[in-house]
Formats: C-alpha cells, sequence, structure tokens
C-alpha cells in the first residue's frame, strides 16, 4: 500500500526550497521559467494547471525542433498536457478570478517537485482549498504527473474536473510578427484503458508527438483508492484533447485527483507503434500509482544531489540561490541522448529557439565536467552527431574541416536568424551566424577540458581527436596568409564582445585558433606515437595527408596576435584601441555599468565600449598563456569598458577579479548572477532560464570563491577566498575519476577523496598534497 | 470619393441608441447579446474585437447545424471573423489589461451599426484612442465590416494589427460537460487579392463555411487612402486564419484600420466553388469601399423602420425598451431564406441551440404579420419545408398527418434533448419532445392568422392548405376515442405550461386541436367549393379521402374539453383542481410573484402552480370563443396561480388584463417585458436575446395597449389604453394589403391609411370607420 504524502509531508528544508508567495498575472510568465521541471528529455513550464491571463504556457521536447514558416528551426511548444481545470457547481475556477484566501506555490530542488497551496473564494461565496504538487519524472522520463488535493470547506456540490491535452499552441504565440504553428494534430481520441490521447506531427519532417494522459479520482481517506467520479465524458475538440469527470465534493473532504501522463515521441518509437506505446507506459504508469514513480523520481534527484550540492554557510541567501542554478542545470541535461544538448534557455522557454551556443560548452559544461562527467561526455557527443553537419557547414562556407554553428538545433546546421527588426520596425542584419567563428575552436576547447579533468580516452580516442583534428583544419583553411607581413590572419569575424562585428584579428579567436590548430598537432603526434591504429583509422576516414598536417604547424605558428608589448595589453581586435575611447564611470543603482555621456548607443562599433567578457574570457580560459601582470593590466582595462549586455559577463569578471586579487565586485556579482532569474533582474527569464549563467554561477562558486584551477602541468590547484559573510563553502568534483570533497572555512581548506583508486595530486594554496 | 464618417458623425439620435458606460468583464456575455448585430443570415455576437476575459463570442449562420456529439443538433457556433487585436510596439493591447480613460460603446438601432469609444493607457503609460463601428450587411448579407479609428495621443511608434479568423471555436465553450467540436478547418490559405481565408466543414454532413478577411489601412486625412502598413505576415495557424500588419503609427495622427469580412456557405454555393465566391465579393467589396457597403446597409434598415418603428411620446424609457426588442425581432428574419426560421434565441446566442419553438408563430409571428407581411410568409414557408419532416416525425410516433417537433433545426425533425442534469449532476428526463403536442396546432393557427390579415391566397393554396390539412389529420389521429364516455380525448401531454406533464385533456391544446380539424374542414370545404383544381391537386397529393373526412367532423365534434359551467372556469387539464391549491400572495421587489409557503419546488405538478400563461393563453389567441366574463373570471383564477418563470408569461397576462379591465401590471409587466435582456431581469441574457420576449412586447404594445384586435367578423378593431404617463402611442400595420398608421393619444385615435387601393373596414372603440 503506497502512502500519499499531503504537501506538507512531502515538502523538503527550507534551503532546498524557492517560494513564490503572491499571485500576480504579470509575474506569471516570468515564475513559469523559476518553476519549470524539467528531466533534459523535456520541459515544462510552471504554468498555472488551470490557465491564467499573461500565462505562456510552454512544454519542450529536447531535440523537437522545426522551421515551418519560421526563420529558423525553432524548439516547438509541444501539446500541452498539464492542464488540469476545476468546476464547482458547472463554474470554472480559475486563481485569476476568485479572491485568493490563501496562496504559496514552492519549488522543492530536492525532490524536483512544485507544490502549490491555494485556498479560493469564488463568487458565490464557496471556499474551495486546492493544494497539490506535481513532478517530471527523471525515473521514467516519459512520464509525468500532478496530484490535486481538492477540499470544499464550506458547501458541497458537483465538481468537475476536466483533464486537456492542447494541442492549439503556437509558438511565439504573442508576437504576431513571428508566431508559428508548428505542430497538426492527426490524432484525438479516447484510450481504451481510460485516458485521453493527442498525437501530433511537426509540418515539415512529420515527427510525432504523442501525449496520453488520463486521471484518478478518489477519497485521501479510501486506502482502496476507490474511483469517486460518477460521470465521465470524452468529446475530441478539433485541435484539444478533453475529458470531463464529476464527483460530489462533501464539506470539508477531501479528494485526491491524480493527472498521469505520458509523453513519447517518434525519436523514441516508431510512428506506427506511438499509441501502443503511450497506452502501455500509461496503464503501467497508473497501475504501479503515482506514489511509486514519485519516489524513483526523488531517488533519482538524491542521486544527482550527492554530488553536486554546494553549501554556503553563513549566507543563506546565496545558499539557496547558488542551488536553484545548480537545479535547474542538472535537471536539463538527458545523460541518455547523445543527439541533444542543452539551448541556452534550457527546456524552459522559447528564448533563442531552444539553440545550442557556445554557452553550452563554455559556461554549462564545466559544472558537468567536474560534477557529472557522464552528462559532460553525452553533451560532447552532441556535438560529435552533428560533426557531418558540420563539415557541411564548413564546405558551405568554402572552408576545410568542421566548423560548428554559431546556433545549432538537431540538425547542426547554422540556425542563427540572418535578420531580426529594431524597435521601429526595420530589418536588422544578424551577423552572428556568418561571423562568429570563435564557436568551433570553443568546441574543441571544450572537448579537451573534458579530456582533462577525466582522462576517458575511450572518448578521446573514439570520437574527441576527431573532432579536434576537423575543427584544426577549419581553421588551418580559415587562416587567411597576408603575404607582405608572412603571416596568417583572421578577418571579418565577431568576437564574444558582439558589439563589434566584421573585426580582423580578433585576440580571443586568434589566440583560440592557434590553439586549436596546435591541439590537433599534438593529437596527431600522440597518435601516431601511441595509438597508431586510431591513427590510421582516423587520417584515413577524414583524408588527412602528411602534407596537410605540415601547413598546420606553419599556420599555427604564424597566426597573428594583436598585442601591446610595451603596456602588456591585449588589443581585442586589430584597431580596437584607436577606436572612440568611453570610459564607464558611473553604475545604477544595481551597479551596472551606465551608458557614458556622449554615447551613441547606435553606433557602439566605434567606440573601445564592449558587450562582455572577450579579453578576459580569453585569459580565464587560457589562464596558462598569461602572466599574473598581463592578466591584472588587461583585467583592469577593460572592466572599465565593459557594458555586461550579456548575463554571462559579471560572473567570468567576478572570477577573473578574484584571480588578479580585486575581490570589490566579486560577491555582488555572484548574487546577481545568481539571481538573473529568481529576481529577474535582466527582465526576461519569461524565456527561458539563463542556462549559461547558472553555469556561470557555479564556475564563480568553484573556480572563483573556491578557487579550483588546473595549473600548466594539468595539476588541480585550489587557492580559494571567502567572501566577509561566508563562513564555509563546500563542494564536491570529480577530478580524474576520483570524486573530492573541498571544504573551504574562514581559516581552513581541507579536502576529502570520498572515491577512487588512484592517488590524486593536488596544490592547495600552492602546497602540494596527495590524497 | 466617398466620405469617412466618423464616430459622431454616423451616430444617430438618442432615441435610436443603446448605450454601454461602463466597462467589467462580468457583463460580457450580456452585452455581447444586447449588441448582437444580425441580418437574419448571420448573427455576430457583440463581443470586442481584441477579445477580453468572460467573453462568450458567437458567431453563428442561420441554418447550420451539426449534431455531432451533442445530444442534439445544435446551431453551430461557426468560425469567428471578427477579431482585430492591436499590438503597440509590440505589446497587445486588451481593455481589460489596460486603464480605460474613455470607454463607451453604443448600438445605433435605426442604421444597425455598433459604435466604441475608447481611449486607453497601456503599462507603459501610452494612450491610445480606439474609436470606431462594425455592421452586419442587410444589404448584402455575406458582407460585414470593422473600421477602427486608432490615434496614438502621447507618443510615435510601431503599431501592429492582427486580422483573425478564428476556428478554434466550440458550442457550449463554457460548459465542458457539454463542449463539442463542431467544425473541422479544410482550408487555411491566403487569399490572393490579399486577404485570409479559413474554410471550416461541419463533421456530421460536411457543410462548408466559408470566410475570408482583408484589411484595409490609410491615414484618416488622406482621401487616397493609400496604405500606410509598410509590413504584412500571414502564416496559417492551425484552426485560426491570422494576418499581422503593421504601420508607423503619430502622435495625435489618426490611422483608419477597414476591416472586411465576407461569409459563405455551402448552403449558397457549391462548394468547390466556395472560395472562388469568397474572393470576388471580398475583392469587389474592398473595391467598392466599406462606405457604400454601409451606405445600402442603412437604406435598408430605414426601409425596415419605416413601418415597424412605434413611437411612445411621454416615456423615453419605454420608447427605447421596446425600439430595442424590435431591432432585434425584425434583425433577425431573413426574408430571402424560406428554410430557416428564427429560434428562441435568435442568432444571438447558444441558448437552445438555435433551435425554432411556438415562440416563433405565437409570439413572434405577429409582428411580421402585422409589420413585415413578406418575412412572415417566409417563416411559415419553413414549416411549409419542413412538412415532409413533419409527416415522418407523425409516422414515427404511430399518427397521420403531420406533426411538428417541439423543438426544430435543419432537419425539421424533432430536436428536443431527452436528457438533461439537475444542478447535483443527477439526469432528468426532459418530456417536451415527446408530449408537448400544441406546436402542431400553432403552427396551423398562425398559417391561418397570416391569412386572415393578408389575404394572401396564393400562400394559401399552394402551402397554408397542406400545413392546414395534414395538421388537422393529425389531431384526428391524435384523438383517442373513450367509448363509455362518447367522446375524443387528448391524454398524456405537455400544455404550455410545463409544470405539468403527462396530463389528459388538456384545454389549450384540446381546443387548438378542434380548432384545427375545424379549419381543415372549413379548408377543405373552401377548396371544394372554389378551388377544385387545388382540391383534387391536394387530396391527390396527400392521399386524403371524402371517408376520412368524415371521421374529421367525427372527431371534432366530439372532442372533450374541460370545463365548469357553473363557475364559467375552464379546468386547464383534467384533474387539475384537484391539484394542491397553492395562491400567490406575496411579490418579490421586482413585483415578480414568490412561491407560496410550504411549497415542495420539486413537486410542482402536485399543485394548481402553473410556469406560466395557459388557459389565458388560449384565451388571447382564440378570443372569439369565450365572453368577456369567462374571460375575467379565468384571467382572475389563473393570474393568481401563475409563477412566471417563463419570460413570455408577464407579456400575455398584461395583455389579457388590459382587455378584461385589469390595467394594475399592464405597465410593469410590459416595461419587465421589454427589458428582460436590457436589464437582464432573468439572468441568462448571455444565452441570446429573448426573441419571443421582443415579440411578445410587440404584442403588449400594439394588442394591449394599442387595442388591435380582430373580431369574430375579421374586422379590425380598435379598443386602445394607455398608461398614465404615455402622451401618445403611434404604429403601423398592414392590413389585407394596405398599410395603416394608428394614433393614440389620450382623448383621441387616429387611425390612417398610407398605402393601399381597397377600402379598409375597421372599427376604433366600437364605432365602424371606413378607410
Amino acid at each position: 500500500m503506497q502512502v500519499i504524502k499531503k504537501v506538507e509531508e512531502l515538502m523538503g528544508d527550507a534551503k532546498w526550497l524557492v517560494f513564490q508567495e503572491e499571485y500576480n498575472n504579470k509575474l506569471n510568465g516570468k515564475y513559469e521559467t523559476l518553476f519549470t521541471l524539467t528531466n533534459g528529455y523535456m520541459g515544462i513550464r510552471g504554468t498555472f494547471e488551470e490557465g491564467s491571463e499573461g500565462e505562456r504556457p510552454g512544454s519542450f521536447i529536447a531535440g523537437i525542433f522545426n522551421r515551418g514558416e519560421a526563420q529558423v528551426r525553432e524548439l516547438v511548444n509541444v501539446q500541452n498536457w498539464m492542464r488540469l481545470k476545476i468546476y464547482i457547481e458547472g463554474e470554472e475556477i480559475r486563481l485569476d478570478r476568485c479572491e485568493l484566501l490563501e496562496f504559496q506555490r514552492i519549488l522543492d530542488m530536492k525532490k524536483g517537485v512544485l507544490f502549490r497551496k491555494t485556498v479560493v473564494k469564488d463568487d458565490k461565496g464557496r471556499v474551495t482549498k486546492i493544494e497539490g504538487y506535481r513532478f517530471v519524472s527523471r525515473s521514467n522520463r516519459h512520464r509525468s504527473a500532478i496530484r490535486f488535493f481538492i477540499t470544499p470547506l464550506n458547501y458541497e456540490g458537483v465538481i468537475g474536473v476536466e483533464n486537456l491535452i492542447e494541442g492549439t499552441v503556437l509558438n511565439s504565440a504573442t508576437h504576431p510578427k513571428y508566431r508559428v504553428k508548428h505542430l497538426k494534430v492527426v490524432k484525438n481520441e479516447s484510450i481504451c484503458k481510460s485516458g485521453i490521447y493527442l498525437e501530433t506531427a511537426t509540418t515539415d519532417e512529420n515527427k510525432r508527438i504523442a501525449v496520453g494522459s488520463t486521471l484518478r479520482i478518489y477519497n485521501l481517506e479510501d486506502i482502496n483508492r476507490e474511483n469517486i467520479a460518477f460521470f465521465r465524458r470524452f468529446i475530441p475538440l478539433g485541435e484539444n484533447s478533453a475529458e470531463y469527470l464529476e464527483f460530489k465534493g462533501e464539506r470539508e473532504k477531501t479528494v485526491v485527483v491524480d493527472k498521469f501522463a505520458v509523453t513519447y515521441t517518434s525519436r523514441d518509437v516508431e510512428k506506427d507503434l506511438l499509441k501502443n506505446a503511450v497506452e502501455n507506459d500509461l496503464f503501467d504508469f497508473v497501475s504501479r500509482g503515482f506514489d511509486e514513480e514519485l519516489e524513483k523520481h526523488i531517488a533519482e534527484y538524491d542521486k544527482l544531489w550527492s554530488v553536486a550540492d554546494i553549501t554556503i554557510e553563513g549566507d543563506e541567501e546565496a545558499d539557496i540561490a547558488l542551488r536553484f542554478n545548480i537545479f535547474h542545470l542538472m535537471s536539463s541535461v538527458n545523460e541518455k541522448d547523445p543527439w541533444v544538448s542543452i539551448g541556452a534557455k534550457g527546456l524552459h522557454g522559447e528564448g533563442y529557439k531552444g539553440h545550442v551556443f557556445w554557452d553550452t560548452e563554455i559556461f554549462m559544461l564545466p559544472f558537468f565536467i567536474y560534477v557529472y562527467p557522464e552528462a559532460a561526455r553525452t553533451l560532447l557527443m552532441y556535438r560529435y552527431n552533428m560533426l557531418d553537419a558540420a563539415r557541411r557547414n564548413a564546405a558551405l562556407n568554402g572552408y576545410k574541416g568542421a566548423q560548428y554553428p554559431w546556433e545549432s538545433a538537431d540538425t547542426g546546421m547554422e540556425e542563427t536568424p540572418k535578420w531580426g527588426f529594431d524597435y521601429k520596425g526595420n530589418p536588422v542584419r544578424i551577423w552572428t551566424g556568418d561571423l562568429e567563428h570563435h564557436i568551433t575552436a570553443d568546441v574543441a576547447f571544450a572537448v579537451w577540458e573534458y579530456f582533462r579533468a577525466t582522462n576517458d580516452i575511450d572518448f578521446m580516442l573514439n570520437f574527441g581527436a576527431e573532432i579536434i583534428l576537423e575543427t584544426a583544419r577549419f581553421w588551418a583553411s580559415r587562416c587567411e596568409y597576408v603575404e607582405e607581413l608572412d603571416r596568417y590572419e583572421i578577418n571579418n569575424v565577431i568576437g564574444p564582445d558582439e558589439f563589434h562585428e566584421h573585426v580582423n584579428n580578433n585576440a580571443y579567436t586568434n589566440y583560440f585558433a592557434k590553439w586549436n590548430i596546435k591541439k590537433g598537432l599534438e593529437i596527431i603526434g600522440e597518435l601516431k606515437e601511441n595509438y597508431p591504429d586510431y591513427y590510421y583509422a582516423i587520417t584515413h576516414k577524414i583524408s588527412l595527408t602528411p602534407e596537410e598536417v605540415e601547413k598546420w604547424k606553419e599556420v599555427e605558428k604564424k597566426i597573428y596576435i594583436p598585442y601591446d608589448k610595451d603596456k602588456k595589453l591585449i588589443e581585442q581586435f586589430e584597431g580596437y584601441f584607436e577606436k572612440k575611447d568611453y570610459v564607464i564611470e558611473k553604475f545604477d543603482e544595481n551597479n551596472m555599468p551606465v551608458w557614458p555621456e556622449g554615447v551613441d548607443v547606435t553606433k557602439l562599433g566605434d567606440t573601445q565600449l564592449i558587450k562582455q567578457a572577450d579579453v578576459v574570457m580569453l585569459m580565464l580560459l587560457m589562464p596558462e598563456e598569461f602572466d599574473e601582470e598581463t592578466k591584472r593590466i588587461n583585467y583592469e582595462y577593460y572592466e572599465k569598458r565593459t557594458m555586461h549586455k550579456s548575463s554571462l559577463s559579471p560572473s567570468m569578471y567576478a572570477i577573473m577579479g578574484l584571480k588578479v586579487g580585486d575581490h570589490r565586485n566579486a560577491y555582488q556579482s555572484f548574487i546577481r548572477s545568481a539571481k538573473v532569474d529568481l529576481a529577474d533582474n535582466q527582465g526576461n527569464a519569461v524565456e527561458g532560464i539563463h542556462a549559461a549563467s547558472c553555469g556561470g554561477t557555479w564556475q564563480v562558486a568553484v573556480f572563483g570563491f573556491g578557487g579550483l584551477e588546473i595549473d600548466r602541468e594539468g595539476v588541480l590547484n585550489i587557492n580559494p577566498w571567502l567572501p566577509e559573510k561566508w563562513e564555509k563553502l563546500s563542494y564536491k568534483i570529480f577530478w580524474k575519476g576520483s570524486l573530492l570533497e573541498v571544504t573551504v572555512a574562514k581559516e581552513e581548506v581541507s579536502v576529502k577523496k570520498l572515491k577512487g583508486r588512484e592517488t590524486v595530486k593536488i596544490k592547495v594554496k600552492g602546497k602540494e598534497m596527495a590524497l
């Protein structure tokens, strides 16, 4: 007999909880993002089950993209299974139409469960308590469920419950200029063992999405859970599938409504077998029961948290905010599906169309490398699986090797829109897809970073090497030889700082290109020497000749890096120092930079103001390339010119600041980064979680305050620094297969090896240790 | 060059206007009904173009019914063409999300035009004036249009306009227990000469409904009406068709947005030619322009009002309220379509599923007979066209002749639902479809009433006679011979009073059956004597033999009529006087009866309380059958026992009261009846107009206060009585082809013949006159 846990019984400690205390239609969009539940297979926004004004419902399945009439392929907002409407004596009850006597929603991050506690008073004075919770199972990723506890407090009467799967879903629903309907309903049917079924097809490739759902309604007190609904009706309603049930509500008697939902796509199962798969899984789900699946789901979260959790003692706000970032980041990955990655907005919203940017490799991946290497490998496998597309991309652009797209979806082809509109409705050309080439080196870099931390030689030999070689090859073909100067240049690019387009010899890009080619050369040497079978296989597979490798060496040696030796200043790109020099002097109430006086914001390319860390990013990612003084000088120079118009920027400056001894802004930047969605301080939380910022926040905690760094010799260094009020910081990481626990207190740093057989050498504050 | 009339320029005198002065989401449903525009071909509820909370949009086309999964055939809520959304710099503007600096909607009854005057202030402080009007053309019934005047008052910026045809429409949308989707979208396409097109098909019979729409956007000041939209996008959105346009809004500069819509169905045009028909008519509509169609539309209304208008001097409230009833009644008819009639809720809402009841023949038809005989004939032609179905109905029930269904839709078969639910969710059997047989005689009666007033011998010979004969035949077969008593009885029926079911020998029913058979006998005699060709044709067509006619005579003579000779009381049905006798003694604040103490409302059949006029109705319809004393006695008896639970009841008592000299309640009943929707005093205005009450209101004005009556000799009598504050009442009627104007002042009654060549004999207050 499974025990039904009421809301209070299931909910965990305060340190795991995120609250919504007040109902406001205008905040629906934000809270839907904060309260998105995802298991990496699907993401369900935290929309109220019964619907509300201003809602922006969204249900997404990783890898389900469609172009249709959109500019580019978009993560499809698929049919929404989470509707559950309540009718009291025929009248629809909605939060925004009732007086709310009590209202709370609580995200329990430990369990991946979203709670609601509401007591509503309707027009007719009837008071109803509606509590419940929902989850999107991490155990069986196809399953999700909602449980409602419904208690009429001052009346009795017929209560209706409508179970809905809504297929009337658009992408960009609130933007008539961009609205697209990516789905056609192909089946809207009843399920023979009770339930409703809606199957849709994407308009381009006829990918199928199948959702089945059913209800169980019984008295809380009834241990046999006998059905109490005396009326049920299923009627297909065009694009929506709905069943309506009624039961007799009695005063102060609690009824449980369990809603079960199961989702499969033609990525999982053959089209013809989809309905069957849904029916069977749904029946099994219902038979085993809500509570069994919930337990398994919670057990999976326990496993994840056992490594991923970071505790900050002495600063509850920071502690919970950091946990919130980790929660969404680790929830967003599906370690079992190497054909999908994590989009810039997770599976939490439609922002950036579900596309994958460098955000994944540079900002999110470190978390997975150190905390969840299996998932890190899967994320890199996505890039490996897209390698053929990257080869096509390169060929289409006249290059060799593999060129990763700036924005990547399910096919791996370039999906950056070419045009947008300014606020006046004028078309604006978007150049990033054409010019932001550093992504290709970023992917190669991530492969190396993963390998460095894990020693996963199997991955490197079978997949990683091919990525590094093909990207090295891209760069060798990308660099242009300038005879007069006997050097190779990379012209007409956009670096990480997107204020400046069509620039030549962007330092970040050129360094990374150089690194990428160099790493390719290293790999080819290593293969030839130690893994000759792989050497022959790969050179054959990618048709790489010794002559071409010789060419790489030449290019690598002669890539031009703009650098002012006297001032130790790296020029962000060739000619950057000649731009109009504005220095940021004022900060707003959030300590964010204010545009210096006189700046023409339509011509930022003419100034030295930059959008986000660029040279500083370079120095963070390749610390071994630059001495301390160079880092400090460049940090100071660029910090005064960085507008932080990307949510990724402040956290990177915070880490670099900590490294060069500037602790001033570190804490504030950390909090800002940690709360970018919680406080919605960019005003766009509605579009989805800032997934890169989640990763960046983790990086500030671990690489910044936690002081984790890999030195030139590949040894793990720990040089922490804690903000004033932090008493203790502790985190766990995997390093070369061992699990280490690092605890930083005011005076003391301790590192424990929790798992792993081999001895691990590390340096703590410069002192070598062996674990 | 057509002149654009601004709102103020087009709007008429106050006596023609109905205002909504205050915005309240909860009143949306009511005002949608009050502000429904219909031309008898289609009805469009007065929903706000931009949508709002609590709205109940509805678009109906006469004759488009579907059963689908519903209990019975329903008037289909078809795709909604009237959406027009406004976006200011990308943000959707809706009345219920903005601060309303000004708000008014005005129905101009003279022109059949709905105006809106709104000034909204959005979240960002932008103030926009949005005024406009719409009409559903009475000239070309396929056309309808909306005009918006949009003026940014304190800003400039891109303004987006979205033109939508919504196919995501359900019937009973707010009742999940009854929701039905009657339509499938079959085409969602662009129109080549600009516009959008949505074609749907009913699920059962594949009837097609095709709607095309387009916009024209130009500066108010530009006499050439050059397009100012610089962006347009059409994308099919599943069940919705939408186009989105943008223009540059300038401060205090008014832009005109004209939305044109054209509707055709497969009742009008072959399926394959539908899109073509819509495209051509739309293009012609746009080319000739909004203003030309509007003028023609207004000219049609002028024609209607030239006869239909009634003026009440000295009582503005009554004057406007009466006009409101006439407006909706006359708007609801399509004199050109003899396959449709007017449903109990007009084309104004989903109430009673668009079905036609006795309401049409008994309550509405008199208006048309006297004011718009051409339309009255068309309404009767609907019954003639359903005669085959009525024959099938009779045969299915084991009777001869033609039995009209209690609820009639497009096929003429019985469409009364068999089951409903009580408020506890228990099924309740509905017996009216099985037992409320008087409808069949009501139809025959209406045929005669029309003929009596018009002398339309062509109609009578070709159509009317057949109806009267086949219904007479029904009654002859329906009556049961009781040997012991040597009489014919009609057992197990429901009379007009629906509190009592399964009653025997209901006076109304038996009188009408007797009348119907007698009229059949008269007709057959008249045909034989004066129209032998028709006599032979019709007896052959309906296989009527002299023997059967002999049988009718026998039945007619021996039909039992319950009547207490001593008391001069007509017993509503056999055994009625033995029921528990409760007398109404208390009235609520609206002077409506309060249930007498001790009544069990679940067992009303055991009491003498009645729902609505029954015996009184009989005496009203057949005044020549009863002497003054009988009328008075029965009026007084039943008045004390009538709960007026039908909106039709008070007005009928008012007329009878005036006839028997009881003026007490006449005025109040008149106002209540006139304002049943305006004041929503039954709380169900949302479901559609009370069309029978519109007719009843007209009858109180003309038959009651106006004193119009046909005496035993068929002479028009005028015996008026005016309420205290009325100075003058004047109305027009057609009588035997002549148009008469009756003016009743306090002291004086004058009757003028406005048209007609023949001399008309009438009696005014007993005095004979010849006009």
